[in-house]
């Protein structure tokens, strides 16, 4: 069985370190040069941009630029695809439960 | 700023990679030996180990020994902290949709 490296791949890796889930948690709350995204690390920028370049492989991110200045964005939809592999993985037990809590918030409709 | 490891980082290090997410997969669907987690793939049984101690290490499955059959179960909340940090990068324009969806759904409810 040959082993592709698959976008899910990237994408868990990328995610798989706290300075670049910390870039997302920054972007989450709007558009960043990467100048602002660098402030809070102590770290050269060539590794900043580094860190950048993993999350914009991964999809997660997009950047352009206008001057001198490169603005990052999150990328639309950028994590539904890791977060929907995610869902998907749920004991049957759990499934159960999901269904029992529609079955009981059906009946509480009803009643209303 | 000193780096940790932190529990998301192996978490999501250990769902980069397609073998361990397919293994994740099959324990979806309840406990399995190892030798049953083994079998669709074609690579030696250390490697197969080897890919099973990186899940456990993450907290994603556990195992036990009955004699000579070690067998391997989804841990409970095994993908609970990483659903929820991606749950959590949400945009503001796709929060606020929620919201409107909320509103929305109440409305519905008011008017039963």
């Amino acid at each position: 069985m040959v082993k592709y490296s698959e976008p899910l791949d990237t994408m868990f890796r990328a995610l798989a370190d706290s300075t670049r889930r910390a870039m997302v948690e920054h972007l989450v709350r709007g558009p960043a040069s990467v100048s602002e995204l660098a402030q809070p690390f102590d770290m050269s920028m060539p590794a900043v941009v580094q860190h950048l370049t993993v999350l914009e492989d991964a999809g997660i991110v997009t950047s352009h630029k206008t001057g001198r200045v490169r603005t990052v964005q999150l990328a639309p939809d950028a994590l539904v695809a890791a977060g929907e592999w995610i869902g998907r993985q749920r004991l049957p037990a759990e499934r159960r439960l999901d269904r029992l809590g529609e079955l009981l918030a059906a009946d509480d409709t009803e009643e209303n």
